[in-house]
């Protein structure tokens, strides 16, 4: 069994943002040299996601404006978290609906992807340093 | 190290519907001759889930409920996603909360699962056919 | 390839708890001696979870204040589920939002975290003996 690991870093300029990370992921599986196998592409940060879904501006929009209305940022007061002197509690609860990590098969090389599949760095409290990371296991 | 590939196809003949794939996954898991690994079950498109949950009709119909208080269907023009002609937009937010894919781990040639878990293809968008990928790698 | 099971036990006192396991598993870990590869940890009872966010009191209180929102316990009869005689619909909705299961990338024989990952348990059916089982594969 072959193994492989990466570190992805992102530094997203305002506080949430979704970023198309498949090309960085597809470089990984390149340099694996992994055939057959598995992927996994996971935020190292509890205030954001690895999520797999359609790359058009309008969806995304949707989704900022839905967990918005989930899990409002205002008023941050409205959370227990925020009592320490954060204020991303919000971002910790819309990270739990979009999912932290995402499986993905490795078939002859390659992402084993559907037709409109793409993976996605989900940034809920930006303005900082942060990292995902790429883990491939297989032959 | 071996791995194991099959696609699952539906045709969904409602919007919205939630089918048992246990079987034909344990009928892949039979034919891959894989006795311990890892099982990945994913929906290959971005408005269908993969979950594991109760089999229970009444359950799915509190799902189907429930999502839809979540991630309303109509109006569709609440969603700037469906002012691409597309009516959808509900089941790309419904697909989140549910997820995308399970793993299972497999033990001794079998779902390695505890008392009531069943696997399940969620449909949100249907009428055409879609289709599930099931991944094993083990030995 | 080197594979490893372990299953842990709980019985929540309560209905509803988090439940930080990190260190069970990282014995499980130990115990399988294996340096490079993936764990996968789930809750093998469909009205539980395991995921991971921040070990934080008051990040857990909003959390369950939260899930109430978003699918309250109360009033029960407001789930066909329950018809049966159950009271806990709400447990299997308020799963799918913190979901069944983590995978988490095994380096030089440790979990590979961010800074503040950690697993937990979410029980929200509890008063009852059930289980998360702990698969790892890998070399």
């Amino acid at each position: 069994m072959k193994s492989y690991r990466k570190e992805l870093w992102f530094n997203i300029l305002t506080r949430r943002s979704f970023v198309n990370i498949t090309p960085q992921v597809e470089e990984a599986l390149r340099a694996s040299e992994i055939r057959e196998g598995m992927i996994l592409v996971n935020a190292m940060h509890i205030t954001a996601s690895v999520f797999i879904n359609d790359d058009a501006s309008g969806l995304h929009q949707d989704y900022e404006h839905w967990l918005e209305e989930l899990a409002p940022h205002e008023p941050t007061s409205q959370y227990k978290h925020n009592q320490t002197g954060e204020d991303n509690a919000d971002a910790h609860l819309k990270r739990q609906i979009m999912g932290r990590e995402v499986v993905v098969a490795v078939t002859d090389g390659k992402l084993d992807f559907g037709p409109w599949e793409q993976i996605f760095y989900g940034e809920f409290d930006g303005r900082r340093r942060k990292r995902v990371l790429v883990k491939i296991i297989g032959e």
